[in-house]
């Protein structure tokens, strides 16, 4: 099926535009965690976001769910790796399916963390972004999967029935569970070395052989999401309306720019879906009318 | 005392940011109203402000209020009739007192209705939209107050002290408490007449001779209440951080522009208010270095 909307993003941004758009009936896909957003959820208090006074992260992100579920709004937790803009409409990649959708709002949030040195020139010669979608390409070699929250360990799992050798490096303190066959290692990521393409990690204890380095961050940067779109910084170029410099695309929340703010977020995926509505509305006339 | 923020506005743009400079530390005047806004509070229910699924507008301004004021934000119900920019700070003009700040965030939502035939015109020569402002110049004179709300009555009370005879035209359905001097006329205001200055006033059943015609809506078109202010028809300009034409001003909400709902405006309070602690962070710290 070719939906409405697709949102990418769980996060305020992401759950508000979803809610949203089922108010105005749109067939939509919500692409993000059951946990709504890790930044939110693991917020010690929030203080200023208006009507819900002094709360934790924990608790405003129950509140968003629950506000979500009781609309009718679900998630879809498969990763996406791309979004690819058609003309008429946008694919959208999964780790394992492709979607297709008439309009897209990206509220992915935005990478805290600086690229690693060479990451981005060894995007795609042995840098990747998602474990299970290039498994099958590993069959007896070595990678090594570098996870920011436990929801990465199945990525490492399903990484391990493929690769020789598979090791996992996580950038969180909670105890790891993955197969025996992963070797977790407790270092830090310092540099990806390689010339035409990835030959070691390089950690803070020593320099390890291998031939991929997984990045598995919760966002990644919005250019290597959607190719061709004008960004800024680590931001997408949005207009007020949280248009982009792509028809028919929008962003709202922390990939729009500052500031980091919840109810700023959730502002911002209101209006870009009712932007995303107005555009659809008007399409279907331009169409009916030949 | 000169204040950091001047916010104008009570409903969900003005009271997200007041919640936040609060957060931030800066001195501010809150000027609205004591039950939010009308508009709110007179919603019936509310079904996308994330986080308050499902709740009656009445509730949704109390949950707002009493967030406010657990952050110890203070409403002036003083009516701001103007906001001079003097380059270096702030002029606001309330009916009876003027106040000065360094920054302003206007957030006093829009104007939904269009203005009476010829009451752009004849602003300034009869027309006006404070009539605690101007009673004192009705001595022996005829006025006619057109009130949105039951809180305007005031101001014919007031105006009555004056005048020789005050009419009191109510747009809304309840009961009308104002002095006896007062005559209240349920008639409908088609079109203010007169050439160089006010002369009369049509309703749906006459023409009612008057020297003032006092229009006494929730909010003033922007342009009059800044002037000078870059407008697009009943909204300010904004740029994505909220800023305006006017350096040090901002603003947020139904003022900046569609769409009109809640959880946009509570965002945009809150960018708005980000961007003028910046602004002021700046000017302080180009000030201290000479």
């Amino acid at each position: 099926m070719v939906y409405d909307i697709a949102i990418i993003g769980s996060g305020p941004a992401g759950l508000e535009a979803a809610i949203t758009a089922k108010i105005r009936k749109q067939e939509i896909v919500l692409f993000g965690s059951k946990e709504s957003s890790m930044k939110v959820a693991k917020a010690h208090t929030i203080q200023n976001y208006l009507g819900l006074p002094d709360i934790a992260g924990k608790d405003m992100a129950e509140a968003f769910l629950k506000h979500a579920e009781s609309m009718g709004v679900e998630i879809n937790e498969e990763q996406v790796t791309a979004v690819y803009a058609m003309g008429d409409s946008f694919m959208i990649q999964g780790a394992t399916n492709m979607y297709e959708a008439k309009a897209v709002i990206l509220a992915t949030g935005v990478i805290a963390a600086k690229p690693y040195p060479n990451e981005e020139r060894l995007l795609g010669a042995g840098v990747s972004y998602c474990a299970t979608c290039d498994a099958a390409l590993y069959k007896g070699k070595t990678a090594v999967i570098i996870g920011s929250s436990a929801k990465e360990e199945g990525e490492a799992d399903f990484m391990s029935e493929y690769a020789a050798k598979t090791y996992y490096i996580p950038l969180y303190k909670e105890e790891v569970h993955v197969k025996p066959e992963v070797e977790v290692i407790r270092e830090k990521p310092i540099e990806i070395i390689g010339d035409t393409k990835v030959e070691k990690l390089k950690t803070d204890q020593r320099e390890i052989e291998t031939d991929g380095v997984f990045v598995l961050r919760e966002a990644v940067a919005p250019g290597q999401l959607v190719p061709g779109i004008e960004t800024d910084g680590p931001h997408v170029k949005v207009n007020i309306d949280m248009s982009t410099s792509i028809p028919g695309l929008y962003a709202a929340g922390d990939i729009a720019g500052l500031p980091y703010q919840y109810i700023k977020a959730a502002g911002q995926g209101n209006t870009a879906v009712l932007t995303a509505v107005s555009y659809l509305t008007e399409k279907a006339r331009r169409e009916k009318n030949g």
